[in-house]
């Protein structure tokens, strides 16, 4: 962990906020929290020998639909995308879905495994008095049953969903609004994600950004906005915050 | 080829405008006149067996972040974004890359080979009197050394950039300006891409869509507008005119 030198595009890397300025981190919710790969057992369970296949290509296709959708100015929330991308994978891939195996697959996404680290990571930064949301472009319910399931729903402040500005991340219009619903300035808002677009997208916004990069040697999106910090897990996020 | 019915999602499908309305066709360039894993022989000629492999995720990069550029407000050029996919995805998959390799790689995007349809098929469009263009992501200087390498510069009555917006496909802007710059009416303008992606997002400006199959058996995306038409070649394209 540590201050990212900002190894890809230095020019636009800013120098962080002071730690001690920070009064809320917002977190994603996929593959930063819950770990969206816990759907491959369900899928390798369903489609033997395709599992992998099938959840690479879902997910995939689920950030394009809710990117596609946001640039034709066509949202639909992230149910219905989540939905629509994985009739696209078992399509693509032609592994033939019954209503139960869709209903199956679907109700994974709301009974998803966090990460090892979440409830310790989340308990501790709670107890060094941080505001603590969810910034997600997951559909209300979806997070709502999400974080229920998984036993973290007593641990945040706020649960924002880009839903309620019918645009997706990376829109600016969707960091900021964290800010707005926490009542904190811009300076005093911190933003979590594993997904590398998502940490350019927030600090492309303005927020000061700690990249959780949970698989080793990932390399950053090159997008022009690289991490303010990067860390490997919550454990290291409370201690940066210790 | 034939009038698609909408099997997707038929509710959203508008019958089409009678070709002998259609005064003008625009056509996607990467992928629906030029072969871009053409661009798979050179990968593979400098990575043996990694040449799949790294094609694939070089593009399935360059078109994420022409929709996260666009969606975060932060445009660069397509030139640009394709040498940022190259690196990502050459880092990913831990393949070496010199200034040289790069080189050569890049230069690929500069002389593509056009499927064996196009110059016949352009020739034939031409020919019963409708006016040609190009609507591209494509920067202008890619654009125009690409058709000037495939010869086929003097098809064309207009090559229209996404660049003069300085937003990419699918937003509604880029589509609509073909009209402005081809001076016809949207119900006279044509749009024929074999990105099914690109397909429902000119569906969605109002234009009337003509999706060239290039693979069989390809699903069409589940974005909610599917296409007018569906042909497997651009002399099924001039044939619907004959």
């Amino acid at each position: 962990m540590g201050v990212n030198q900002g190894r890809t595009e230095a020019e636009r890397w800013r120098p962080p906020t002071p730690l001690a300025n920070i009064k809320a981190l917002a977190f994603d919710a996929y593959g930063t929290l819950f770990d969206v790969f816990s759907v491959t057992a369900r899928c390798e369970q369903l489609f033997p020998g395709s599992g992998a296949a099938l959840t690479q290509l879902w997910r995939a296709k689920q950030l394009q639909y809710s990117l596609l959708r946001s640039l034709m100015g066509r949202y639909e929330d992230f149910w219905q995308l989540t939905e629509d991308a994985l009739l696209y994978a078992s399509e693509s891939l032609k592994l033939e879905l019954t209503a139960t195996t869709q209903r199956q697959l679907m109700d994974a996404y709301l009974n998803l495994a966090v990460f090892s680290d979440v409830g310790r990571g989340l308990a501790a930064l709670k107890k060094r008095g941080l505001l603590l949301a969810i910034l997600s472009n997951g559909a209300p319910q979806m997070l709502n049953a999400a974080v229920k399931n998984a036993g973290i729903d007593t641990a945040f402040d706020a649960i924002i969903s880009a839903h309620e500005f019918k645009i997706f991340k990376p829109s600016p219009r969707v960091y900021r609004s964290a800010c707005t619903r926490l009542r904190v300035a811009e300076s005093a808002l911190g933003f979590v994600s594993s997904n590398s677009w998502d940490i350019s997208g927030a600090a492309s916004a303005g927020l000061t950004t700690f990249w959780a990069q949970r698989s080793a040697g990932e390399p950053a999106d090159r997008l022009g906005f690289p991490a303010t910090y990067v860390i490997t897990s919550l454990d290291d996020l409370s201690r940066l915050f210790g």
